[in-house]
């Protein structure tokens, strides 16, 4: 039987709907980040400025941070060695699962490989600990929290993105069961906000347990980096709080932070956390060295804003569809798959910059877009270069410039931040 | 609602069963390796012998591994920054992908960042992608190829552990349909290893695809650390190898190896690789160094299996119940939930010598055991004072001893190799 061939029609039929992947591979330097290497198909090297890129702070770069990871990997070596039950459970481990849950204000909390595996494990964990749960998932879940509601063997309603009034009619309907809201607190295509007290509020009305995923706002929001939850003062309000060392703490692995209880009985009964390898030490200690820095220095979450709000100014300013939102993610409008592949490689190619396109099953059809993440390094020249290449790329490909929005200019803030006047007249 | 009360039934469970599971905190030590120390209960550190380590070569501790790991650090920061899509892709990961593939001469392979998530992803794409798909599953197969059996839609056959007549009964009745055997070389708590040779002659007969977990055999077997199949010179003839970057080789991830259109098909299918942070460059780099190292380094493995045959001989020769295999991986059997925990709890206690018990369900109730790891870093002195040790707490607890095999001492190599005669005595 010739087995090949099912391998092969599968990936012709991505690269006939345009949505086969090509990765582009990346040398960061720690010495210019954002500026990176980029390898070229050619095998030449090329500058390219990431613009794209989850290590949202740049923690990954921080010299503490990294020293962390030397310094625990010098001493203690490469790996962990094993499970956490089977002589993997290090002392660097052991130290960030406590930072994590003080971070959050739990009693505990419990850290995994990565964030797609603690959605996946503890979703699935939980409602299969509560006789006869239903869950409660919003329509815009991550990946990884629809396969953890998907795995558990629980009953499950999808509510429409961030709608309360369906949240409470589907609450409401549940009746007295146990009942798990699932839901995140920054969607992280389009960086829309959840409404997270008054879900929190539904929730203790109806009697109702609550995950949310904060992989996309802790280490960015919040007075010590809890994200959206510790922002909006309800941390306590929330059971349980999942989050990841791959984005704001610029390391790797997931986590999830709760009542002691329920974080030993995850612990004890998933088996994706008891049959995988322990992180190593170096990077469990890398993260914590980011974990411990953002709690104590909002001045970084200030300059990420910073950079956030000069970007979106000076894109809109050039008429570029960004898709208006509260968080530092900016996304930037294409519609079309084939465009936004086209638009990604030719800021690639004509001008160093990497933004990877993000086409469906990422986003809707239609909905095809670049995603732009300015971190706290990415200064005025990057974001004026940015723009420029934006513009260029825009008016080579024929997409459509919006009307700037009328009150772009006269908000006094915005006006001191942004002054790129070239670009400005470059895109009228 | 009361939802904690759930959760600690459910830990109360666990605890009544007799299989609550403690962790060690253990702080590894690149100088004094497989000596740690361990942080007890009261506070204070002590130092323990690790007998239960999956770093199996004790590649996470070698200089030129940690090295990668430092340098890469060093040089381009703690994380990936991204998916593989999306900015993770490093120049790290890109050369461990090439190098793990020649490893197992294959034309491609891919990283996950465990193994556990590289058995879901690829064994559930592969069935998925394959119409009207059976699946053959050894019954000893892992918990993550099970739970990669259970995620994907297609039909499944539980075949009995490596019963060739089993497996063939099963293929003559699916008849031409899509069959996919998954199986693993070396199970790795009874140390069994699959007729590796026969299943692929069977699979090739019947017209199946063959997908075999080396997790716990890459590195130490074959002329290259291929792992089994290299040894029984059967790589060209299993389709999927997948194996650990985290044991073997030291450092943490797992990878699958074969044709470039399979590869690229798990690539593009898999969510749980598509929405999941890379390794980080640093980890990537600590594994690459570890197979580049293993490929050419012959002696390390052979190292290996001397201290695995010290240790075997000298465990028997004191007739402790070792559970034979032809394997690397030690069984002591103890058949008994509680008196294996004693059994663990006694040699950390009194003997610093740490092996995690291993109770239901890893193995079948009345199969517990503890499961003892030699590394090349076992010298003939921590050998002899864990068989001291061993027989300490056996007959502590009053555990049976066997009467040592016949032909010990007989067997020239055994008899050189083992001298430990006040143990012998002690034992009878």
């Amino acid at each position: 039987m010739n087995y090949r061939r099912y391998f092969e029609a599968a990936v012709f039929r991505l690269r006939s709907e345009r949505r086969y992947r090509v990765f582009v591979p990346i040398e960061r330097d720690v010495e210019s980040f954002p500026v990176s290497a980029w390898r070229r198909p050619d095998g030449c090297s090329q500058d390219v400025t990431i613009w794209c890129s989850n290590d949202y702070l740049g923690m990954g770069q921080h010299p503490e941070v990294i020293q962390a990871m030397i310094e625990t990997a010098g001493r203690t070596g490469a790996g962990a060695g094993g499970t956490r039950n089977i002589s993997g459970t290090s002392q660097a481990i052991v130290e960030l699962e406590r930072e994590l849950a003080d971070l959050h204000r739990k009693e505990a909390a419990l850290v995994f490989t990565s964030g797609w595996i603690s959605n996946l494990a503890a979703i699935s964990t939980i409602a299969d600990l509560l006789p006869n749960c239903l869950i409660l998932s919003d329509e815009s879940n991550h990946n990884s929290m629809i396969e953890g509601v998907r795995r558990s063997r629980a009953e499950k309603r999808v509510v429409r993105h961030n709608d309360l009034e369906h949240f409470e009619e589907l609450l409401i309907t549940a009746g007295d069961r146990p009942k798990l809201i699932v839901f995140e607190s920054l969607y992280s295509m389009s960086g829309n906000v959840a409404p997270v007290a008054e879900i929190a509020a539904l929730a203790k009305r109806y009697g109702a347990m609550t995950y949310i995923d904060e992989v996309h706002a802790v280490g960015m929001y919040g007075a010590r980096g809890g994200g959206v939850c510790e922002q909006a003062d309800v941390m306590d309000q929330i059971d349980v709080i999942e989050g990841t060392l791959a984005k704001g703490f610029g390391a790797l692995g997931g986590y999830i932070a709760g009542d002691a209880a329920l974080i030993d009985a995850v612990r004890s009964y998933a088996p994706s956390f008891i049959f995988t390898t322990a992180l190593p030490p170096a990077v469990a200690a890398a993260a914590c060295a980011a974990v411990r820095l953002l709690k104590s220095r909002p001045e970084i979450r200030a300059t990420h804003q910073r950079a956030v709000q000069v970007t979106k100014h000076a894109l809109l300013a050039a008429g570029l569809p960004v898709l208006e939102n509260s968080s530092h993610i900016v996304p930037v409008l294409v519609r079309d798959a084939q465009l936004c592949k086209a638009a990604s490689d030719m800021l690639l190619d004509r001008h160093g910059i990497y933004i990877q396109p993000i086409n469906y099953p990422t986003v809707a059809k239609g909905a095809e877009r670049l995603r732009i993440t300015p971190t706290p390094h990415h200064t005025r020249e990057h974001i004026g270069a940015l723009v420029e290449a934006l513009v260029d790329v825009w008016q080579t490909l024929g997409l459509p410039f919006i009307e700037p929005p009328a009150n772009l200019g006269i908000h006094e803030k915005s006006a001191e931040q942004c002054a790129y006047p070239e670009i400005l007249r470059a895109a009228q």
